[in-house]
């Protein structure tokens, strides 16, 4: 069964349980916070569920543990991120907090990672680009292994679901969209088989190329595709993964069919929203926006209009009170660490 | 009946009209290369039939003759550009022009627009900054009488069509993407209308909320409106609209219910390749990465993958030689105001 628990204390057991395997204390306590406010906001797929999967990366060696960042600019608004494949968030908020100092001083930056695990939730970094009063668009792709994503018009995967989000800052919380280019993450084609149900239409297609509804004509053999987003103008979502790829990959000058890189290829881009109309006005009209998008009356089906974030907010308010869930196998996992690492459930 | 024209041909008398109507003769041929290049490399709705739609604006006050690009830099990577409501193409052109000569030296830019008039085909400015080693990003919002697209799960409009248009350098023609964030544009919406046709399933919602096919049920009153891109995770597609909107309108200072401005607002984020990986690099990985994606078989229903562009460029080679077509009613319109202007159709 499901069981909830509080923040405080899930980040107390994830922090000890990485230190347990030797991360420091700083990238131990950022690492499982990154992964708690993921839970806090509802996405539980990229939330403590990930805090054993990371644990496992450790001991197999493809997450390192007290990694140095080496951050390298590359022209007056540009630079690039080692991440020496340790925590993944790790990188990344070293990668933001550069862009957001370069974008503070020059009006824009653009910053890369290499050697990147995984991030997380790519929306948490757009979150602190907008609280700092930035415009942030953020991409993240993944190698050639991830490419279950088929091209348009095409039958074999040649993309990862190479997610976009951006941020914006508001007078209250901001703006913060965060969505793959698929059109639906793999993780949810997984969930439909597990469950033994067919997947909705304009999901995915089999090895030949033929719309299907069986999730296993996804993972075959022979392998089917997840669809680009956009359904009969799928174009459109092909054209956004390709860019996620270009940003992620080409500029970190790394070929597509690479398979020497693994984890995240992440790319921010951070533009000041003081270099053009004052902040302040910046954060009033994108209020004022919002509050006119939520004025539209509902369609049918629908209770109301909200903005990108907005739901993620509700959540994190909501389960701030209730406490997170964790799911059987997860906390299964992490009692297993705790005993072997010999650290207690309860702090 | 649609007859063809010679580019040439076209290019001299558009160029002649605009100058017939008080335009300079540096504006006249810019504006009309535009037109003309989008009608050679397909874009008929962003080509010559523009042409005596602008003539109509300059003869009504809305597009001035002659004026003068003021670009004033805002932050070190930052400008914008106020195009003083003269032809789109020419203050866009000097936006980009802006945002490459910018990145060029510090690594990034973001220029934006103010007064604009429509630009036309988004893409062309993305492709000039390709050809010279950059990525750039474009985006293009309307103000709110454009607002026919609506928030997801909403019924009444609350954006445009607000395109997003990328280019990527390659070894050989640029990677060029540009398409509306909204399922369809508003001028298919009309062309369905006019042919007494039914639109397609999942492009429009009735003034009650409910899907239909009737493109009368979009126009009303009372109005419809049409859906964002994406089908049934259209929140990425209306995510993606109101990017277009912070960065045309938020970013200018200007709110989404403004009624003060009209015209396109215009942002583009230019990222120099060579700040990154060595611009050879990147366009011999761009062009083995468009490669990868075209190597994938066929879906059904397909012949071939493509990469964003591509088929623009067939169109190009093909109307460099065929010409471009141009309908009757646009071609009548050409003549009326060659008769006014005494201007020989013949050059």
């Amino acid at each position: 069964m499901t069981t909830l628990h509080s923040p405080e204390e899930t980040q107390r057991l994830g922090s000890l349980l990485f230190q347990g395997l030797g991360a420091s204390e700083a990238e131990a306590e950022l690492a499982t916070a990154e992964l708690v406010k993921s839970s806090l906001l509802g996405h539980d797929s990229h939330g403590v569920m990930r805090i054993p999967e990371y644990l496992g990366f450790i001991e197999d060696g493809s997450l390192k543990t007290g990694t140095t960042i080496e951050t390298q600019q590359t022209s007056p608004t540009t630079a690039e991120v080692d991440c020496g494949y340790g925590f993944g968030a790790v990188g990344a908020t070293a990668a933001i907090e550069t862009g957001i100092q370069i974008a503070r001083e020059q009006g824009t930056a653009c910053v890369i990672t290499r050697n990147c695990n995984h991030v997380g939730r790519l929306g948490s970094y757009v979150t602190t680009a907008a609280e700092a009063g930035m415009v942030a668009i953020a991409t993240c792709n993944s190698p050639s292994y991830g490419h279950h994503v088929l091209p348009y018009g095409g039958r074999e995967g040649r993309l990862a679901t190479n997610p976009i989000a951006y941020g914006a800052p508001t007078t209250g919380n901001p703006i913060v969209a965060d969505f793959s280019t698929s059109v639906a993450p793999e993780g949810k084609v997984r969930f439909y088989r597990n469950e033994n149900k067919a997947v909705p239409d304009g999901w995915i297609l089999d090895s030949d190329g033929q719309p299907t509804n069986d999730p296993n004509d996804f993972y075959g053999p022979p392998k089917g595709g997840i669809l680009p987003m956009g359904g009969t103008v799928g174009h459109k979502g092909y054209a956004l993964g390709l860019l996620v790829e270009i940003l992620g990959a080409i500029f970190a000058g790394v070929g597509s069919t690479s398979t020497e890189v693994f984890g995240n290829g992440v790319c921010f881009i951070v533009l000041n929203t003081n270099s053009f109309t004052q902040a302040e006005t910046f954060a009033q009209l994108m209020s004022d926006s919002a509050d006119y998008m939520k004025s539209s009356a509902p369609a049918a089906g629908f209770d109301e209009v909200l903005v990108p974030g907005e739901l993620e907010f509700r959540n994190l308010a909501q389960r701030k009170q209730t406490g997170i869930p964790i799911d059987p196998a997860t906390w299964q996992q992490l009692v297993d660490y705790a005993t072997k690492l010999n650290i207690p459930l309860d702090g």
